[in-house]
């Protein structure tokens, strides 16, 4: 698929205007080993058609001899070649916005001195009262060290800038809260706790973000006893709901049921082990699971997992998640007839899920369809509403629930831009907190502005 | 002045259709202690008039006095009071935006996984690319610990929001920049340095902001030394720009050259340090300095400052600056004639300025006439458009100058929402951060999206 690919380029092509001309084109494109986005034409005479046309590659090297093979299609002429993920990326993708505009010296002494000192004292004398007049009640921190950017790694927090402004831009369009990306340049376990506690009045929750396995469990649970917002470690619960939710979608159309599976996580760093102690807390029963590392091994043990590795698991499991960001690690032998497989790992799975299919599985998927994006968004927005102090495990179950419960038929998940979806976890997520008495204000559902 | 009043109402009345209606219910407000802002016609039949009348009063108990000359006036009935300014804060004053909709997959996977690792990497192997591909370009951090907020004092950084979000209100309108707010709960020196240097990578730029003398002095200068982008306390330096700029114009005006004239300085806290070395910088003579804390007196001498008191400079110097916070504090008879007086202490001043003429000053103003709205977003859009690693004096003088050219014949200091001022001081700063040679980057003057 053109998804899988990791660069795209627009390229502006010039057609001879002859009869199956950009057919020709688009089949020396396919045998270069390029994917083919969208297909725009710009302009159009009885001799030439211009176009702009989406292509997708592995890497800069490969889209080089696409490009070659596009100059050397005859009647076409290459126009131009651009970079649009570059160019959407330019001077960065959110900004501060104000929620309504200075136009007059009058706004401005109501919102700025003198006026504004009258709020200043109310919410002195009552801070509870900041949730109602001030933006900390839809801010949200997306802290990141960079150590565990996407599959790209120890990139550093800077480098990790684009992902998070992602988050928030998601953030946004989906449920309203303005994120706000916090690049931390200390990698000390220590310094990190105290920095974000010291910044926490700022928000309304903390959103942790590709940070690396152990020290993400660590600073999470630390730093959640220091504050009282919902601190949350995306990479682990977010994707820990959406597996879950995609889980419970396959289960129900195979009719293997989760609680009677044995089920297998292959791979145990954050997202590994947030999804498997997430699947226990469900079925009751424990996963196997395996990681070359053997301190994850012993993290999995005590949190109720069940060691194991690679080979057996392939062997012995109904349902295997992969979440090792090696791609390929699954070959087609090891796969088991009738098995469930979801290789996650981004952008290159674990295995194909054709070849798993191929292979003999019931069903397969790679990360392209559990996407994380339904979770997190949701999960903010309702524990954020019902001003919940932290986020529990029922909250995020809740969010799972309603997630596979909203996947149409057919599907793995739902579409990650519906924002129906997020709403409903939201409200799932705020009604679980209020059901368990953790919710400590009145509850104002969100509704779009 | 209604702008001096600290509260302000909003009153809907209904008004018998009588000539005069209105100017006696006015005369009624005036009369009971209340200054009237805007006011508007909502509806007109043959037998009543409904408006909205906005009014200001020093506080809610005299507010309550007007509201009830209101009711006894006859022929008007009360309908509904409203505080536009608490409405004005419902929520917060500022969001996040996405500066494009993410409005299909595909723009999904150009600014989220897959397409954003691309970026990711390129910032990874040149750091210096952040400034071009993300929002860290135009992020500004407006930090604050709450010790000092306006005239208010010590009242805690959440209720100091609102005042950070008008800030931030301020810089987006004003010059396109992205104001943050930072809100610290920690008061320790260390703790603050160390927490806004961690998360420094986030920013172009940091304003400190309602911090209280003398830990802001120690702050400033410690944490400029960690970061290598432009911080600037905000209560020093940006109100000695405008307050320069301002003695600039009254100079050219009164014909009281600033390198001759005898000047004071009352009050030597944050903004009072600031202004008075920036005049001594400017005019290379000491400013006469009162302050009643004996340890700002001697910091003020350290500085170059003559340390003196209240009733010696009132009766020696040729102009007077206070920034005192206490209201009234020159009394008539201090006053020398012919003296420059700035009292500046907002919202009320040392000495109201038209007592000071009556008493024979050959010039008087307040805080509302030196607006310190007039610095900081220029001085850092201009700074941050350098790429700057700190802000110089003499970009700080090159601030004051411009404000002071671009002040209209019989005013102090432009008007504060006057976008062309905030270009040109802008541009002056970055221009001279050019000419000393300490910016760093392509210079891109900023201009409006």
């Amino acid at each position: 698929m053109a998804w899988e690919r990791k660069i795209s380029r627009t390229v502006r092509v010039r057609n001879e205007q002859t009869v199956g001309r950009l057919a020709h084109l688009l089949l020396a494109i396919s045998e270069a080993g390029g994917a083919v986005g969208d297909i725009n034409m710009l302009t159009e005479t009885s001799l030439h058609v211009v176009r702009d046309i989406t292509i997708y590659a592995d890497d800069i090297g490969k889209f080089d001899v696409i490009l070659e093979a596009i100059r050397a299609n005859e009647g076409t002429v290459v126009m131009d070649v651009r970079d649009e993920v570059l160019e959407l990326h330019l001077k960065g993708k959110i900004a501060i916005r104000s929620r309504y505009p200075i136009d007059s010296l009058a706004t401005l002494r109501k919102v700025y001195t003198p006026g504004v000192a009258e709020v200043c004292l109310k919410i002195a004398r009552d801070p509870s009262l900041a949730r109602l007049y001030t933006s900390t009640s839809h801010m949200v921190a997306i802290v990141t060290d960079g150590t565990a950017v996407l599959g790209l790694g120890d990139i550093g927090a800077l480098a990790g800038m684009p992902v998070m402004e992602g988050k928030a831009m998601l953030m946004e369009t989906l449920v309203g809260l303005s994120g706000i990306p916090i690049l931390l340049s200390t990698r000390d376990t220590d310094q990190i706790v105290d920095t974000i506690a010291n910044i926490s009045h700022t928000f309304a929750a903390i959103q942790l973000e590709d940070i690396s396995a152990p020290r993400c469990f660590d600073i999470e649970e630390r730093l959640q006893k220091r504050v009282n917002i919902p601190v949350m470690h995306d990479d682990q619960h977010g994707t820990a709901v959406v597996t879950t939710a995609a889980l419970m979608v396959v289960s129900r159309r195979t009719g293997i049921y989760l609680s009677n599976a044995r089920i297998g996580q292959i791979g145990l760093g954050a997202a590994g082990m947030g999804t498997s102690k997430m699947v226990m807390r469900l079925t009751g029963n424990p996963v196997w699971g395996a990681d070359l590392n053997p301190d994850a091994l012993k993290r999995f043990e005590a949190a109720g997992g069940r060691p194991s590795n690679l080979i057996e698991i392939m062997a012995n499991c109904d349902i295997v998640v992969a979440t090792t960001g090696v791609a390929g690690l699954i070959k087609s032998g090891m796969v088991r007839k009738g098995q469930i497989i979801l290789a996650l790992s981004n952008p290159n799975p674990e295995i194909d899920p054709e070849d798993a299919l191929r292979a003999g599985a019931a069903f397969a998927a790679d990360g392209k369809s559990v996407n994380n994006v339904l979770g997190f968004p949701g999960i903010f927005r309702g524990a954020v509403d019902a001003n919940a102090p932290y986020i529990t495990n029922e909250m995020l179950l809740a969010a799972s629930q309603i997630i596979a419960d909203m996947t149409p038929p057919g599907e793995l998940v739902p579409n990650a831009l519906d924002k129906k979806v997020h709403l409903a976890v939201a409200r799932a997520v705020a009604q679980k907190a209020i059901d368990q008495g953790i919710a400590r204000a009145d509850y104002v559902p969100y509704v779009e502005e």
